[in-house]
């Protein structure tokens, strides 16, 4: 293919903020016709229950569901799949879990209390959901690392039950991914998709039970049920296009930071790959190491159509400039592959993963370094965390007045009521204040 | 008045699961057409700025502002509020903001690291958001305790600019209001509302800064407009009406009990306030005092629909199945009114917030006690957490493998990512593995 192109920018021109707008400009469609398929479906399935689900299983999947518990599978039918993978492949998925296990380990979060001098109690009391669905691709992009990522952390949370849908086009299913459910310890699975997967695991069917949460990445039609029930159960972020930053200093082998960059564009078209360098000789290296690779790759119309649509070498005056256009971006992988890396993770403000040193390819953190591959897109890592067990725990306040300190907070809760005149609210508080007049 | 009257339920009695799901139904109503007026606002506000946002607040609440400037209040004018107000209002508010600001520095979170035997490091950085705004309701409704709940958390996790809206309309503020901004750290206020409000701060205008986060109440323009922009921005929970579950075991003072419940029923009608309790003579003596002071409140007529409609006096059989209805309803207020309450605090699974023993009043966690009012409502709990420090911070993992460590992953991930049709992947990883043949 001779028609390889990438844009280049300079962090100096008068024109970059402007060039960068434009190279970020990604937004989520909207389609109307979408969302009123979706508001149908779940409608449907609510008031329906399994019967729906069935029908636009057989519809969309193309498959021939009699009875619901056609599309059930119980933990016997995941260890099968578990016994037929390769044993390499088992091994790697093992490996994998028991990492992604230790490492969210340290995000567990404890309930605490303290106690004031005149014997009241305050704290938090932290706890898991009790049950939790997560959304499973089908086809082409299954991919049972992602059930690893979503399943790992709430089973470290200490979830009760986790649910698991991923829809069987044609019947067909990805033994890999039944391995990977078996190993995370997912608890059921639904050979259901789309939006009818997402409704009967917010609303509950006979054969589903209702979950407090749903994770997991999906369609445009997975995405929009899942915005349209958000608030019902709780949801993770709608996640757009992968994207890649790397910063490097130009001393780590052109074709690693080419490869690390092809990896985020074979993902999809969309995708945005970004090096930020203060060396142009090595911009222009890193751009003949893409041309030679990208003819090596099978999906080379992928990744290269995103490189020249969406990818960018730019040309930055140092280090200091590369991490201030990366706070502006706030991207999702942020690989620093410069020496001595460390000294700059300070100034490093808004990232979902960063990845230090030359050694640390991006992919690793896709599959077994430990942390979480569902990391915030599109610049939501200005807000947003990695996935991780504090989203499958929440927390309830605790306030336990002693006799003392419901008099004196009663008296400053009573004057602030009565500020905003509410008095029962004032008379509430005035009842447990001793020389209460009530 | 004589229409007075509370529902009564029996959680013993056959039909009790039904009459409690028709007793909690309550779902937020998505309007078509207050969507499209926010839609349009939206848009407006996006191309247009400040000029759209002067015409909606001109229009929306009767104002004659010119310029972008009259809508902007700088620092000086909130302490000129707090020197205005009563010097009770002015402590009272100072002494809860002391608290909250205490109890929230319990709520940090830091950043933690480890490292493996053979040198690599994983961990999280844990940074504050930039920018935030809080929606502040204006009129009758405009709260100072909203105030200091909103921002406080905000300040404590290191967010380095608040913003603050609240609308003015016919130009009315209040100045309890300016004055908890004054105290609460609020960097900037702008006397404006509604959809233009949250759309100013979503996508940011001439004078107001683009915000990462936006919090607080407001009515159903402004829900539906942060429901629109969620994405775009974090936004905090679309809050249903408040809920107050007592559990008690018919040793309070049936006046204290019934005022609290009435502190909930005053806020609007469709507040919910309903106890347990196995005594039905207590029952009967809450129902007297129901009856009793609801005379005496100003707010009658809104506390005695609300109690009329959505409230319930529910007999059961001991504490224990107390526990298990709340459990079910996951109340946004749990007051837990019996001896030794702490007790049941580990059998109790979702609630917002939790109130233990006779002394505790709800109200005194409304202002002063420490904890947020910003909680979980319409059974939330079940996966959503007071509002908190933690909704002000994210993080950013971190990966910095040695080279030990990238050989030993890197064959890991390249089995699963050839596993997954990866390549780029695969070889990204392959590349930093001794032997890999790439």
């Amino acid at each position: 293919m001779s028609d390889f192109s990438i844009r280049r920018l300079d962090a100096g021109s008068p024109g970059f903020s402007d060039d960068l707008d434009r190279l970020l400009a990604w937004e989520s469609v909207a389609d109307q016709q979408v969302e009123s398929t979706v508001a149908d479906i779940l409608r449907q399935v609510r008031v329906r229950g399994d019967a729906a689900v069935i029908e636009f299983t057989n519809r969309f999947d193309r498959r021939d569901l009699k009875r619901a518990e056609e599309f059930c599978l119980d933990t016997s039918a995941l260890h099968a799949a578990l016994e037929r993978i390769p044993a390499s492949s088992r091994d790697a998925l093992q490996a994998a879990a028991s990492r992604v296990r230790e490492y969210h380990e340290h995000q567990l979060q404890s309930s605490w209390q303290y106690q004031e001098a005149d014997g009241t109690i305050l704290g938090q009391q932290i706890t898991p959901m009790e049950r939790v669905g997560i959304y499973v691709p089908g086809g082409k992009a299954s991919y049972p690392s992602s059930v690893l990522m979503n399943a790992i952390p709430a089973k470290v949370a200490g979830v009760d039950e986790i649910q698991m849908v991923v829809p069987a086009p044609d019947g067909q299913l990805n033994d890999l991914v039944l391995a990977a459910a078996a190993i995370a310890g997912v608890d059921r699975v639904f050979t259901i998709g789309g939006a009818q997967a997402v409704a009967a695991l917010a609303y509950g069917t006979d054969s589903i039970r209702r979950v407090d949460k749903i994770v997991g990445p999906g369609n445009i039609f997975v995405a929009s049920a899942k915005r349209a029930v958000f608030g019902q159960v709780a949801i993770d972020m709608i996640a757009g296009p992968s994207e890649i930053l790397v910063i490097c200093d130009g001393e780590t082998d052109p074709d690693w930071i080419a490869m690390d960059l092809l990896s985020q564009a074979e993902h999809d078209e969309q995708a945005q790959s970004i090096l930020l360098c203060p060396d142009a000789a090595f911009l222009d290296a890193v751009e003949r190491s893409l041309e030679k690779l990208l003819k090596t790759l099978p999906r080379e119309a992928i990744a290269s159509r995103s490189i020249a649509e969406r990818g960018a070498l730019v040309l930055v005056q140092d280090i200091q400039q590369a991490i201030d256009v990366s706070n502006r971006i706030a991207p999702e992988h942020l690989e620093v592959s410069v020496s001595e890396p460390e000294q700059y993770l300070p100034r490093i403000r808004h990232a979902g993963a960063i990845f230090l040193g030359r050694y640390t390819a991006e992919a690793l953190g896709d599959y077994c370094a430990g942390p979480n591959h569902v990391l915030p897109t599109s610049g939501t890592a200005r807000f947003s965390s990695p996935l991780g067990v504090y989203d499958f725990q929440k927390r309830s306040s605790i306030i336990y007045c002693s006799e003392q300190g419901a008099d004196k907070l009663g008296r400053v809760a009573s004057t602030l009521a009565r500020g905003e005149g509410l008095d029962a609210h004032a008379r509430s508080a005035e009842f447990r204040v001793s020389d209460g007049d009530d």
